[in-house]
């Protein structure tokens, strides 16, 4: 899906451990770094002035169709319940003529200005919209193929079952290019978890896709829809190919051993969005279990809320804050959130600052990564697949 | 403490109801704003060219003197209890010969360039520091009396009654400038809850000043500590002269009501910086019942947290993000908790924008407060005391 940049050597940068390194890339490869390395033929010399090399960054979940990201002010005046936001958010975007194909495009190159490389990026499919958002969201990935890699999940916000036609729309949308199945509250919002299941694991077995659930169900009736599910996950053999996206209850159960343990031997993944208003899952007890958990931001400035910025960075500061990770080694789990942990996650391929991984790379002036995740500064430099794509937070022509 | 500033126009601004008005500037006061409004006599014109006119923000409680800004990274790898910290830190500052003079003047210059013109900040006081962190901070205060205005609080964070000499210290901290006496944990540090309630009581009436207790003690313990201290307010008579700070005990607790309504009745103030780790206070209930819930930072990264930055914005959105204030009129409280609740808790007097208040002014490039809390914008001007004090985030020759 890419075009080739010119090969490229990002001289005088200092790795994480804080060792002085060159970067060598060709055909949008990272070559074997180290302190003293020639440029490639006919490359280009990115002088790093001794910054700081981040992987690119990765968004684990956010939704690119919904996000007011540029235009003007949405005076936020929705009730407080999840139903409240949903119809109000579909009714608004009817109203409006919400244009998901602008509006992706402007939050994508603003993740990209910032340093994100990959992105999950779940699309509202509903009776209403039908594809359309997806159509758009579409047309942005492909805009920006050579520079971001792009995954779509096909989203019932509206709900799947409460809501006829949108299983046969799911599928429209997963054979029209969306990458993974997306689910919404099998109980709480389709009434009916057993059968919510069943049907987005059968669709996800006929398409082939993995599946990403938003699971905000809480406490004992989360447990409760997270066992039905992982259930289904042994039934079909699809370890390795589904997160849970938020799973609040893991947060809130007493005792969430036995859950874990089966998530841990499911390989599910779960993907937190760290809300400090809400229980999250044990982020250190996962990851000692061998559970991947990853970041991301989930909605932008939309109708659903108004925060949210485009940077990884601030993400992984929020993480850090949610589970008060203060020690250095702590905020490296953070930062991990949102690079190797989430590519993992989500299964981008080929991803670090190893020779023959994907040549993105982020330089910050920062002396760790401790240090840019609590100052989040502007991002010297964004190379994507190779291409020079970002200097100091604005985006090159390439972008 | 101020000297005069120069008359000021400052024109072409919006007030956050949306109104365009002009607001004129004698004396570091505000004079009646309107929307054509002529210049003072030998009044400086600043066109604000349509921005958002905010008033100066407000911290209510931080740490000038902890902090490591501006300065070489501090790798954190303190362990994670409360004594650890404490111990950690007063080693660490010893050692390393902390500067709190220098310090304190670089966060503050900080803040004054991100818009906060009034600010509430502990200093530390010890038996191995004396006063030397204190007068520092006086020397920062000083230096910015024209154009901020500080509070002192003398606060013994490694303990009161638990170190011997630390009561005469405070003393004579408050004798030498500090403006309030801080406490620490009667029980959970200092051991004895009466007797350090007591000792800090008997110390406030003898100096005539308020208090601003750290409260960190959790559920059932903070609450029986707290129960004691509303009736020591009583017996005092310092109604309205005491804050509380964090009170992690008021969010933990199945039924606060009574508690809240005695603080309610006793004018005692409370503090938080919403930590998403943390319970924290009900906002909306705090206020509902008329008591005065506001705003700080705490430590900005010292060796307790790597975390913060100087900017009121940012903590409003953190608020927001803690309570989760999506809607317009929710992200306002959360704007009022760094602004007008701020200055009324820690008694920072004519505060506003209105004529007659002291003129402290913020500009942004936003649309609402709650764009501005959820954006936080570069400060395009900051006025404190009439005086220009910032452009476009950088401080002018006047501060
Ligand atoms: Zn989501
Ligand atoms: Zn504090």
């Amino acid at each position: 899906m890419t075009s080739a940049a010119r090969p490229l050597l990002l001289s005088n940068v200092r790795l994480p451990d804080g060792s002085p390194v060159s970067v060598p890339v060709v055909n949008g490869r990272i070559e074997a770094p180290g302190p003293n390395v020639a440029p490639p033929p006919g490359a280009a010399i990115e002088d790093g002035g001794g910054a700081l090399l981040l992987p690119g960054f990765v968004e684990g979940h956010t939704h690119l169709d919904k996000s007011h990201w540029g235009r003007a002010w949405y005076r936020n005046e929705v009730g407080p319940n999840l139903v409240d936001r949903i119809e109000n958010e579909r009714a608004w975007r009817k109203a409006a003529g919400h244009d998901a194909g602008a509006q992706s495009l402007a939050l994508a190159r603003a993740f990209l200005a910032a340093g994100t490389t990959r992105l999950r990026s779940h699309v509202d499919i509903d009776t209403d919209a039908g594809l359309h958002y997806l159509e758009g969201v579409l047309e942005t990935r492909h805009a920006l193929r050579d520079v971001l890699d792009m995954q779509i999940v096909a989203f019932p916000q509206s709900g799947m079952l409460i809501r006829p036609g949108t299983e046969d729309l799911l599928g429209s949308a997963l054979a029209a290019g969306a990458d993974v199945l997306g689910a919404l509250d099998p109980a709480l919002i389709d009434g009916d978890p057993v059968g919510s299941l069943n049907a987005t694991f059968a669709l996800a077995k006929r398409y082939g896709k993995p599946i990403d659930i938003h699971l905000h169900e809480p406490g004992d009736i989360g447990a409760f829809t997270l066992k039905l599910l992982l259930d289904r996950v042994e039934a079909t053999g699809m370890q390795g190919q589904v997160v849970v996206s938020h799973a609040f209850c893991l947060g809130a159960l007493p005792e969430p051993q036995a859950l874990l343990e089966r998530i841990a031997r499911l390989d599910v993944a779960l993907l937190t969005s760290a809300p400090p208003s809400r229980p999250v899952p044990p982020l250190k007890r996962c990851r000692e279990m061998g559970i991947t958990i990853f970041g991301g931001n989930d909605g932008i400035r939309d109708t659903w809320t108004p925060y949210g910025v485009p940077d990884m960075l601030e993400r992984a500061m929020l993480i850090g804050l949610r589970y008060d990770l203060r020690r250095d080694d702590d905020l490296a789990i953070a930062f991990d959130c949102v690079s190797a942990a989430a590519a993992r996650g989500c299964g981008f391929a080929d991803y670090g600052l190893h020779a023959g991984a994907r040549a993105d790379l982020v330089l910050v002036d920062a002396e760790t990564i401790a240090h840019a995740v609590v100052a989040r500064p502007r991002r010297k430099l964004v190379v994507s697949n190779g291409h020079v794509v970002a200097r100091d937070g604005a985006l090159t022509d390439l972008a």
